[in-house]
């Protein structure tokens, strides 16, 4: 097999070849079909902070992937080889991430616990069901299950990058009525093509809405306080993006407003498993980039500054 | 009637005769018998941003009392002449308070919408039934209603003032393991008579009990960041204390630990309710300091000047 390892922070990416993983119980393997490049991968190469969390390297990296079952290890049931899945990130029986704490997806082959395992429906491109697995399933799990959106609900959508479009088409398509605010211009282009009402430029303006949800995949510090600013009585305000990691918001508008500001982290398969099912009735339309596989590392490079438009999905 | 009425900001409370009040339809009067003195009413004294809020002024100031009803206006069901009542300082269906938007408690009579009433249980005194109205509502409201508060659930109170002393105790009654941090070491001494298991120095120190709720009656922007690192994972932080009118809080502990931080303000008749079932248990045995009546500016520059212990309540 072959796979970019990821060795230290500043230390470039290297395609590297090692012996194919063996199947051990609980777990199968996988052919990787697609393999989604991750913001936090970027920052993991560049902020010596995440050495804490990739306790494993040198490792495989890579956290969203999906691809094609080729063998089965013992006690595992429900799935055999010639499944098509994807592999939600985090195994919620021991908390190990594969491409943190263990090889993950920037590889051609991958082994993970089959309590990962999310069938694709025939319907849903590899692809898809990689980019479901990060990006789908941390937007959709601060939408809906920490958020609590509903049919007919008033939510904002802060930032439409990699997870802000998927949250705000989901929430379009499950009867939301759905408003935005974005920086980037462009952004804002494609934030109107995904049936967002109105698209802002600066999250205070969504004040004039009254949203019940706001969410903010950007995660500024300002644009938390902000959205707790415009966000409507007894409203929430869920915080999922890093972008600064401290936010100073007024407490003053947090009692008297009686809201709510919720930390959203990562999912579970049950949010992979609703994204697939939105993928599934071919309305989830979402701006997918794919580059071959060898490209991974230049791909990381395009995201760092800042030309990938949706999310970049790397194909084998 | 006479009472004290506050005209402005920076002028004392003025002992006036009035007229009467004059029943009307949905509302009683009552003759005021405890009236409780709330750090509202001293920051109103000090501070003109409350001049936005007493719309009504000069009026009687007031919002924490309980008496007896004198006079049921037409169309009042549930209360007759001689019940013995609390008053909910906010009326659900208007907004209106008293002694901020309409004549308050601080005054031999008052004329309150019957929609604010709550019967004060046999065994239950004036004194409390007033405290329970504001201090004791805002209280169970933070701890039990937006907070969750539950039996065998460990929680965290900062600071044992006037509400926090409420709050533990009665998450104590409720069967909840409860910890608190307060920097008065007098306050801290109290704590342990209302059968607090630990009172701390510092918020941070409730880090090693893992509490999954932790109420902050202090507000002070930096107890409630703390609050939030030291909460349990999908822990809840409550803000009702208003020391100061905004926090800078880790973003990133709220997302890793997936908790939430949340805004509670005052409460309804059904929390007051559940203050004078707490009452009636005799169980809920707090420091009430009383004065008469007359001596009400007074005891607001007792308030002022960090005098009181417990709550102080006006006596009629």
């Amino acid at each position: 097999m072959r796979g970019w390892v990821f060795t230290e922070t500043h230390v470039p990416l290297k395609m590297v070849e090692k012996q194919d993983p063996v199947v051990v119980p609980g777990e199968v393997i996988i052919d990787v079909k697609a393999t989604g490049l991750c913001h936090s991968d970027v920052a993991a190469l560049e902020d010596p902070g995440w050495m804490n969390l990739i306790t494993a390297a040198p490792l495989y990296m890579g956290h969203e992937c999906a691809g094609v079952i080729t063998e089965v290890g013992e006690g595992v049931t429900g799935f055999k080889v010639g499944d098509r899945v994807g592999v939600c990130p985090i195994a919620k029986s021991t908390g190990e991430a594969i491409g943190y704490q263990r090889d993950g997806g920037y590889a051609t082959k991958c082994l993970v616990p089959a309590e990962c395992l999310v069938p694709i429906p025939d319907n849903v491109s590899f692809e898809q069901g990689a980019a479901a697995t990060d990006a789908g399933m941390t937007a959709y799990h601060a939408m809906f299950r920490i958020g609590g959106a509903k049919k007919g609900m008033k939510v904002g959508v802060i930032g439409i990058g990699g997870l802000g479009q998927f949250a705000a088409r989901m929430a379009v398509l499950r009867g939301c009525e759905v408003y935005a605010a974005e920086i980037n211009p462009q952004a804002r282009e494609l934030g109107k093509e995904l049936g967002i009402k109105e698209v802002y430029e600066n999250v205070s303006d969504l004040a004039e809405v009254g949203c019940e949800l706001i969410v903010d995949y950007a995660g500024f510090g300002s644009t938390t306080a902000q959205a707790l600013e415009a966000v409507a009585k007894f409203g929430r305000v869920v915080v999922v993006g890093m972008g600064k990691l401290e936010a100073t918001i007024s407490t003053y508008t947090l009692i008297l407003k009686q809201a709510q500001v919720l930390g959203s982290n990562g999912g579970d398969t049950e949010d992979i498993k609703e994204v697939y099912d939105f993928f599934a009735t071919g309305m989830l339309n979402l701006q997918l980039s794919t580059i071959p596989f060898d490209e991974i590392k230049d791909g990381l490079d395009r995201l760092k500054r800042g030309e990938v438009k949706g999310r970049l999905v790397a194909v084998l």
